[in-house]
């Protein structure tokens, strides 16, 4: 008799448990995502500061696993899960599972402040993504339109709040992009002078890397004209100005990479909830007590025998998503499941067009070796060898010409971005610019 | 002393009038546009079925004009004009102009249908191309999870509306998209049981071109398995079916590319306006008596000394800026103004993946070598070298893999499609997908 197994979650730990069991013997496989497209998140960065497309860093996960007869994809959001009954409920209906992967990762956090969200959009999905562009371009159009001096000065006042690797990318984007793609589009206005704060409520940016490295960073984002503001707590934000601390700043353009929460699912099911709401699960990754429902990716709160918590890392995810998928294949042979061991791959981040950070562990790399070792490995893991060699020309392109290929404002206003379900939200993976094997999908 | 020109709108028209005043001595231009992009409007149908990416076909006017130092390009809408004052009012301020060039295109009309927008977008703008293809392959994602055949059946029915270049095209990608790119990944449907029909009122499709290379549009058409319906108006549309003639079919997804008409402002001017509300203009495309305002593109109706009225096509569009910007250039000089007069470049349009129809008058040509000839054309004549590579590139992929590059479902929800400012939809060129040397901007 063919087991069921439905996964919950095409992003990374939920792609690589369905391609495991793909071809499987006596294995049926359903995998339910709320977006028809597998996000490649560590690149989300580049579509919102117009380096990138949408395309390029998506995939239809139809496509991806259509090679898969056994395993079938369908679209639509699961809200609820039966242990007892061993069902799923979604917004289309009702599915049985044998075994069940819950990897629907994260969404991001205000910390109790979610009215700041139409005024400081976070980046998780491609319409957030999108947006974020067009709040960045249209700044600029604006200012070189505007009459008044303080107008000006707003409109070219960025802020992004958060210090994690996505904040650093953004921030130093943004700066690459002032000094270098717009320098000569605008009469009126100078984009060099352009004003990019970068606000982190803790003691230095990029804590999960060594201080060293976080100083460096530092360093490399006041070249591209980032201020960095540490140890800086953001108080309040609305649609002219941001306070931090004591100071307020005058902006149109905030941008929130700071902090996520589990999703809307996590509080419905009756089970321990560990740091952010992530779910906790045993050293199988398993809800305690539900030896057929498993938990991977940013979803799973996972602590490791030496008792750290591991992050939400794409790396994180493949691992857990391929050592679920092996468990599986165990119960049917009846052999005997192996509990989960996570092979650091170290992280990497990003700050402009030719630098970057990389901690593998046993090395460390600074500068144009570590931004190169990021472009390498970013472009050899991306899904998909459509999307793969059209980012690599638009790289060298923009590398050489120093245009972006994507400066295009699409979405139709500040509306849109308020009209986005709340579901849209809770999708795809965090801060997971860290990656090394971590794309491989 | 220097010239001040105002030209609204960076379509075909504006663009290629201010390039040939660029690197003017007393020439200062201002171009004004609702967007920040200049729109290829003749591959806006590959946007919304998938076929190329969003920045593919659009290119920021600001980059495309940064070398011109006299020239100033703002984002905004031009709301009114005072002949008198020789003013131009906009969303963000008044400005002067010694010459006017309005060129701002048509917006789609449902003929005093304007209720049934909702379900039937027509294709304009990058945003209703990004609705559409969200319509057609959410289609196929509800047909996947559907128990109710009846369902399924409503959701495997696409209609088109209007059997013009646009039409045509749009129901010619549908048809190979599910004859060729989706046919192996779905589990629950058989994509090539998509049922597909083009409702066009008139007597045949393409009522621009030949009698008979209409006849085997149809039959290219039919190959692909749509369905055409000649002399079929449209009584009634709503969210779950539209009523043709007699006949009602159940339908989620129909498509308008039926009719076109001037925009707001042409009603403000108080100026004469023809067929479908365009500006009628003389011999030099002055609006009479405005030897200081010209008018061109779709948004000019000109009559030939033959008696026929230029139809709305970018070649038209790129003379007509041309022939403007040079009288502009003869009145400094103090030369006598030259009438315009239009060199027909022919039209095409293409059905599917290697199919088209070519008439350049002194020859015509139809299948495999039309559709080289289409492709080459497109190719050549795409702004951007940036573009034209990455599209290229593609086309080569999608053709030998039957892949779809940017098969991405974005754009929030229903409420997305009503959340477009009206101001959005009343830009760019029309169905000039019968191109020539017409993309040369």
């Amino acid at each position: 008799m063919t087991k069921e197994v439905v996964i919950d979650g095409g992003g990374f730990a939920g792609l690589r448990a369905a391609k495991v069991l793909g071809h499987t013997e006596g294995v049926h496989v359903t995998l339910i995502d709320k977006a028809n497209h597998h996000l490649f998140q560590p690149l989300l960065y580049q579509v919102a500061t117009a380096g990138l497309s949408q395309s390029d860093i998506a995939m239809p996960i139809r496509s991806i696993l259509s090679e898969f007869q056994n395993i079938k994809v369908l679209q639509g959001e699961v809200t609820g899960v039966d242990f007892k009954a061993r069902t799923v409920t979604t917004d289309f209906g009702v599915l049985s599972y044998d075994d069940l992967i819950l990897a629907c990762g994260v969404r991001h956090s205000y910390n109790g402040h979610e009215a700041w969200e139409p005024y400081a959009p976070g980046l998780k999905t491609l319409e957030q993504a999108v947006e974020i562009r067009r709040r960045i371009l249209s700044a600029f159009e604006v200012a070189e339109r505007a009459e008044d001096a303080a107008v000006r000065r707003r409109a070219l006042t960025f802020v992004v709040v958060g210090g994690g690797p996505t904040g650093v990318e953004l921030a130093g984007s943004i700066g690459e992009m002032t000094r270098y793609t717009l320098s000569r589009d605008f009469r009126n206005i100078d984009p060099k002078l352009t004003r990019i704060i970068l606000v982190e409520s803790g003691a230095r940016i990029l804590g999960s890397f060594p201080p060293k490295q976080s100083s460096r960073a530092t360093r490399d984002l006041e070249k591209l004209g980032v201020q960095v503001w540490i140890q800086s707590p953001v108080s309040q934000i609305n649609e002219t100005s941001i306070e931090v601390g004591a100071e307020k700043i005058e902006t149109m353009t905030v941008l929130w990479a700071a902090g996520i929460t589990g999703t809307e699912i996590n509080q419905g099911l009756g089970v321990e909830t560990g740091a952010k709401g992530r779910l906790v699960v045993d050293a199988y990754l398993n809800i305690p007590g539900q030896p057929d429902v498993f938990v991977a990716g940013d979803q799973a709160a996972f602590t490791d025998p030496s008792g750290q918590l591991l992050p939400c890392l794409s790396p994180v995810a493949i691992q857990q998503g391929q050592a679920i998928a092996e468990n599986i294949l165990r119960d049917i042979k009846g052999e005997p499941r192996v509990s989960f061991d996570y092979a650091n791959k170290g992280q990497m981040a990003t700050i402009g067009r030719s630098r970057a950070i990389v901690d593998l562990g046993f090395v460390r790399l600074q500068g144009v070796i570590a931004w190169m070792t990021w472009l390498l490995v970013h472009i050899y893991f991306i899904a998909g060898f459509n999307n793969r060699l059209s980012i690599f020309l638009k790289w060298c392109f923009s590398y050489l010409t120093n245009k972006k290929g994507a400066r295009i404002i699409s979405g139709a206003s500040w509306r849109f971005f308020d009209t986005l379900p709340e579901t849209k939200l809770d999708k795809d993976i965090s801060d997971s610019l860290d990656v090394a094997e971590g794309q491989e999908v």
